[in-house]
């Protein structure tokens, strides 16, 4: 992989503050509107910051998430060895006791978030590591140290997995092509590059120009509030166009590759993703366009077979009657079909994108051997 | 043709009021939230019921302007009766004078909409024929009152095209069928039956069941807004899906024939119709689904060679930016691609049904003969 030029820092979305007692998010909730960082210093504030979507996108919760156990461990820690004679050596054993308290608190703040419970528990086995290596000589501040250390790796992981992505994904577009994606897998949802944006932000940076169309993607909107706005900020050319354009512009040649995220990928390659994802790869196929999925190996679930084994969410009619205001567009009552997610064929996706590779047809063997040697055979 | 049972007089969009001196429509711009009906009974009234879009679709617009005229016919007729000696007769030069100057007026509240001139000049052409055919013994009654003849006539002309459409289209479907549609071609749009959703509403009046998946049909939302409602209010079992989701909706099983109305057919049998139509299609041709285009031979255009020909009018990035009330939900200048309509390839679709029959492919073949010949093959 080559050098970068200038990074991407301006979509920062997670980071910790200079001194280390609070984290400062950009609140997702306010995008596009309103641009406004929010630090959040105590249990209260983290809590909220996930439930009511300040912060959200799985890796982006459980990064928040990890730095959120990092903060509180060096409040705690203070305020144990503020009370304590021996300059805190015998608060160990209550830090981790709070700590864990702490993690079960804001592991509710979404239940259904996996990346959430991961990193709340990979951060307190740091802690439990820390205290088990020094036993009772392990002071507060390592303990607290510790921590911060793993909530750092777990950010950094991300970024390097995302960069990785983005790297293999820069390899299948070239300068001045036209990309569509549907749904938000960019920076903000993630870290620095973000996933099916990850190429197109990282080979801006290197001064090439692609020229984007976003879906909007309804109900929701993520396409219009997220991907447009990470786009534009980075000065990239993005066009926004409602989900049911996507053929008119590929039939009008501006689409040279198609690039969408992925919830959960089958062991043949079937992926799940945003509700919409499988008509854009259909209408690819249609146009000759190619089609590629992109996120990390850890969405490859070898154990189910086949899309027919993943379980799709349906939501509340509610979000499509009322469109994103709470104000009805559609006859009252009237039945609603709304998932939330689709299966697409593995016919119809041209290459997977992880951070060990690219992995093409046929996807059962070119997914296992990613994900049980590492290894792609591109 | 068979005959019918309980007709569906439920949703009469445009009808005279009992003492013929207004038109009652229902106020489609403020569906579906209420159900009002609306006097047109001034010129001022009229020409803001269609440009205030209180009325809408070619064929209805159509059907009202030419009522608003007779309408306006009759009132003239008794204020210059009662104002002349002579009981009326010498009036009638005066009538057909302030009569056009009526029409001209009503013709600019949508200068775009072809059928609004149409409709305005074949009542006024009535006019002047009664007047021909009496001479200065035409009293202004008699031609009054062939005007209101010429637009009963338009109006029943209008639900028998739509009725003999709705005739063929239910051949092509059977009780329990799973139809999807896009955008809206219903009774609203039309006169009694709609073309679209014609045989839907046919067939449930004769007591067949349908499940029908409504697009919303992004950005304008007249599939949640006008054909959700129509269905609704005509008992029959509507879905209301967003356009992303209709890929889904097919991979389940759920769709027999996907029904779809048109704006322009070009002589090859490519059709322009409301945007995302292509979409459908193509979806449709992956599931193996039949995609039937519903339209009057007067949008054929043999003129007009292939979809290639066919204009495509851009609306204002607003529809999308800011959804359906104004405010926004994407980035603020952030580019959109607003194409108000897109052309199907004929390739994708199975058969078009007029009302002189149904055409199938070769289109070019078809087309030509219900065109010059009035006669399908089927």
């Amino acid at each position: 992989m080559g050098k970068t030029g200038k990074e991407n820092e301006g979509m920062t979305n997670i980071r910790l503050r200079e001194d280390g007692l609070a984290v400062v998010i950009l609140d997702q909730s306010l995008l596009p509107g309103r641009m406004e960082y929010l630090e959040a210093a105590t249990p209260e504030e983290m809590y909220d910051a996930i439930a009511g979507l300040k912060v959200r996108g799985a890796p982006a919760i459980g990064i928040f998430a990890a730095y959120c156990m990092a903060v509180l461990a060096r409040r705690e820690s203070v305020r144990i060895a503020e009370g304590a004679r021996d300059g805190g050596t015998g608060g160990a054993a209550e830090l981790l006791g709070v700590m864990k308290k702490h993690g079960d608190h804001l592991r509710t703040s979404r239940p259904t978030a996996v990346n959430l419970s991961w990193a709340v528990e990979r951060v307190l086995e740091s802690a439990e590591k820390a205290y088990a290596a020094e036993t009772e000589k392990a002071g507060v501040y390592i303990i607290a140290d510790a921590m911060m250390k793993e909530a750092k790796a777990i950010h950094e992981e991300d970024i390097a997995m995302c960069r990785a992505i983005s790297e293999y994904g820069l390899t299948l577009i070239k300068d001045g092509d036209g990309i569509l994606t549907h749904c938000n897998a960019g920076p903000l949802a993630t870290s620095r590059y973000g996933t099916a944006l990850g190429p197109i932000l990282l080979g801006n940076e290197r001064g090439m120009d692609f020229r984007v169309f976003a879906d909007e993607t309804r109900p929701l909107l993520q396409g219009a509030r997220l991907t447009a706005y990470e786009l534009q900020q980075a000065g990239v050319d993005v066009t926004l166009i409602c989900d049911n354009m996507a053929s008119m512009v590929m039939k009008n040649g501006w689409v040279q590759a198609c690039f969408v995220g992925c919830d959960r990928v089958a062991a043949n390659g079937d992926t799940a993703n945003k509700i919409g994802t499988s008509a854009v790869a259909i209408l690819a196929k249609h146009y000759g366009i190619p089609f590629y999925v992109l996120g990390p190996t850890s969405t490859v679930d070898l154990d189910c077979a086949s899309g027919e084994e993943i379980p799709i969410e349906l939501r509340k009619p509610g979000e499509i009657r009322e469109m994103f205001y709470g104000e009805p567009v559609a006859p009252e009552g009237v039945k609603c079909y709304n998932p939330a997610f689709d299966v697409t064929d593995s016919s119809l996706i041209t290459a997977i994108v992880t951070e060990k590779g690219i992995c093409r047809p046929p996807f059962t063997e070119s997914l296992a051997k990613v994900k049980l040697e590492g290894v792609c055979g591109i």
